[in-house]
């Protein structure tokens, strides 16, 4: 039998198991069931329902690893130099993330509440409201509006964007110019020529 | 005893009754019951469930409802002259709306699929599509992006809105001046001039 240490070493591989498997069972499909994850893990259900009490619970440790590992992708983006460049910089890494993470955004609507979803991002909203705030201080972004809501109003047309795309509705190819156009015209100073898509 | 036509007169006294105290109900908690909307209508709950046979059945036809109201309402709009004026015309009787319907949209994101909430915006959408088309035969707003995505976009940016205000985070009295600001200057061509917030 292994010691408490061995034990310690098992629940976390098979926690670890179990997030890896919910993000590829919810990638394919978004309503997995629990059942689905557990048997992908290779664990059964009550194993997993003994590291998460609920589907919601699991889904939410899925969301927020996946938000941290954003978080650390976006964090090794040098945001420094001209502001304009480097929100196209942000916006395209931003969106790579949003675009390849679609279908768990898609699971993360249908399972978590609303405002749980918008308190996963505000480490990325945060580094978006302080780009604004370096490129209102040298006149590139417009100052007459509050800089949360256009930081909440950049991950709102993103996830649009990807709802679109799921749908449908929307070429994948024509994302990122049309992201790019449309946030930097609306972080343009009022009498300013708004900028071309690319 | 009332004749068929007396009974089916009731029915449909009933199921507005239970639409309203749902519109009621959900706009003092998005969370209500079933239990709830049946009490404040006055009828018991099997009457109700004979009328929807679920709270997302229910939740439906109360959306569903609200956004035909919304949309003769938009339909009634003089939306032709000046495109750019059509639209700030647009943006603040769409925020109107959607301002006062905030509870119910919160409602409805916790318990409709997203997609549905998107089939149920589909006439409004169509006017937006309409209006951007004509503005860009005008040269007032931008064409190299897709219409429906643009469309898309105008309504993320309201309900991103509207969440920001429920939680807190924005002033409703910034709203208007800010939704009309960001999104002129998403449709302006690029190269032109962004035009001012108000």
């Amino acid at each position: 039998m292994p010691g408490t240490r061995g034990r310690r070493a098992d629940a976390r591989r098979n926690a670890t198991a179990i997030l890896d498997a919910a993000v590829e069972c919810l990638s394919r499909d978004p309503d997995a069931s629990v059942a689905d994850i557990a048997q992908a893990a290779g664990v059964g259900r009550v194993t997993l329902y003994g590291h998460f009490a609920s589907r919601e619970e699991l889904l939410d440790a899925v969301f927020a690893r996946a938000m941290r590992e954003a978080d650390a992708a976006l964090d090794s983006l040098d945001l420094e130099g001209d502001p304009r460049q480097a929100m196209v910089l942000l916006i395209r890494s931003s969106w790579r993330i949003v675009d390849r993470s679609r279908a768990l955004l898609v699971a993360a609507e249908r399972g978590l509440p609303h405002g749980r979803i918008r308190e996963l991002h505000q480490r990325p909203l945060h580094r978006i409201e302080r780009l604004i705030e370096r490129g209102r201080e040298q006149g590139e972004f417009r100052t007459d509006m509050p800089v949360a809501w256009l930081s909440a109003a950049f991950y709102g047309v993103l996830h649009t964007t990807a709802d679109e795309i799921t749908a449908g509705r929307l070429d994948e190819a024509d994302a990122p110019g049309a992201l790019t156009g449309i946030l930097l015209a609306a972080f343009t100073p009022p009498g300013q020529p708004v900028p071309t898509a690319d």
